[in-house]
């Protein structure tokens, strides 16, 4: 089990469905992977034990345990200094869980947890477009808004491992009400999939007598994807639903630019896949916001990890660098 | 010269009016201490002869330049990674000044350079309230807003040196109008003693029947100070002032808690003269626009530091932990 001559890492996302896994070499490339329901075990050993059953099988393959040099686990509410996963919401095992401490225990590897916004930047920093960069934010568009700040090259935690939770930052002071967190007005209510939504439905109830294409759908089978098909055929209504959009992205990042003056921010998630019609609007907004010292600087780049494949990406990435993420 | 044996740094802070230095002991003790105007000189060189002239005696009283570890210094648009003064606005010298390597030739101690706010946190962490904290915000509210930002127990600088603008945020998307930066609804436009009066003259406006102790004074004649006074007899206007800038500070502190999670958040300057008129509506925004696990959790407290001292303080204290600074 010598340091020297591990080659691979383990990452393992947790997501409030499915938790996904695999093996990764150090250049990015995932040799195995397999997923399983996180929700389908009432108590979390078993879920381990689940995974190791999986695993096991898996790292025999790429010629065994000690060619591993540890796990690295993305996991909602998760903390990096405790290695717990505390109180998350969508998840079936309650309270304070010290998944890390039991992974350790069953594989007898380093494991190192974090949350998976913050994993995902690890990933870019590790294997994408951030390589070789030391100041810079990920932004996942997704159901949410997830982010990971990196500041010095290092995953900025806070004094108690939950900073970088950019998405409930607020951006509309008492705007749209966010349905789970109750709080209005955060840029998680607008720039996510949901929002996209959100805000097809009030501007085609707001303009009752304005034509457009997303009228063929019924209100409840809207979605980001049908907003962004419209789009491209040229639909009014939904060109506006990603100026809005990225109007209000484009202002919060503006906003986390003069808190950290990253070089680069990385957009990523289901969201970017409307591409300009959601990057233009966005760095417009975010030029128009900045204080002239920060103006032309920072690069908007969308992300070039495969979305299928960035989750165990990111979370392998954790245990590369434990050097230089400590 | 031998580092061992310097006991004392200089401070100076480099303001829009006037230059304030001094010698400082590790403990924070200002030994001497005397200002210059900052824009009565042509060219920086020349302000530099004239702090020489200034500074020499009293080094010669503390004993000597062999006393000395360096010269921290805090100035408007000052990049501490290059040691240049970049386009100050309010200064007499234009484009880029590298004042940090002129005074590094003209005393032969190595001079440090950040901005004044920047150096007000290092001064809080070395002299005031976050000795020994390692993750936390200053936020000075003075004419303007300033801000520092300490991760790690070092100082926020992002890839450029530029971190940290907080008072530049936007807040308030589309609001009042920043006369100088033409930005709409940033925090500068309200938490600061300029913003706090012109609620004053919004309010007073608005409300043209509303009693008020502040219509005994002329429009113009209204300062942070006297709205404080009349709110302190319990003018209730003056006190909607202090509810309304703690309304929009608090919600602004949220947001930058929810960025890098802050032990401790210090409000320093003129406007915290008003407690806690100004103290518990900002609190209590601050908390309501938190997610849970924020909550209770950070502390928000008023520097120490007498306001006389502090910009000299804060400059001295960059040269003695350049180590951790670095």
């Amino acid at each position: 089990m010598s340091k020297s001559v591990a080659k691979y890492a383990i990452g393992i996302d947790v997501g409030g469905t499915t938790t996904k896994f695999g093996i990764v070499s150090r250049e990015g490339k995932i040799l195995e992977q397999d997923r399983i329901p996180t929700n389908a075990h009432e108590v979390v050993e078993d879920f381990i034990d689940d995974l190791y059953d999986k695993l096991m099988p898996m790292i025999k393959r790429i010629g065994g345990i000690e060619n591993i040099i540890g796990i690295g686990m993305g996991a909602p509410n998760a903390n990096y200094y405790s290695g717990n996963i505390e109180y998350p919401p969508n998840l079936k095992w309650k309270g304070i869980i010290p998944i890390a401490e039991l992974m350790h225990k069953k594989f007898g590897l380093t494991t190192k947890l974090t949350n998976d916004a913050n994993a995902a930047a690890v990933g870019e920093m590790t294997y994408g477009v951030t390589k070789g960069i030391k100041h810079f934010i990920t932004i996942t568009l997704g159901t949410g808004v997830g982010s990971g700040i990196v500041v010095d090259g290092k995953i900025l935690l806070g004094h108690d491992g939950f900073a970088g939770e950019l998405g409930h930052t607020i951006i509309r002071p008492g705007g749209r009400l966010h349905k789970s967190t109750k709080m209005r007005g955060s840029l998680e209510a607008y720039a996510s999939a949901t929002g996209v939504r959100e805000t097809a439905i009030e501007l085609l109830t707001l303009h009752p007598d304005k034509e457009s294409l997303l009228r063929d759908y019924a209100l409840n089978n809207i979605t980001s994807e049908t907003v962004y098909e419209c789009a491209m055929q040229g639909d009014t209504i939904a060109n506006q639903i990603f100026d809005f959009t990225g109007q209000i992205l484009g202002e919060s990042l503006a906003n986390f630019i003069m808190f950290s003056s990253p070089e680069v921010i990385v957009l990523f998630g289901g969201l970017t896949k409307a591409g300009n019609l959601l990057l233009n609007p966005t760095r417009k907004a975010m030029e128009a916001n900045l204080l002239p010292i920060f103006q032309n600087k920072v690069k908007l780049l969308f992300s070039e990890l495969k979305e299928a494949d960035a989750a165990i990406l990111g979370a392998s990435a954790l245990i590369w660098d434990v050097s230089e993420y400590d």
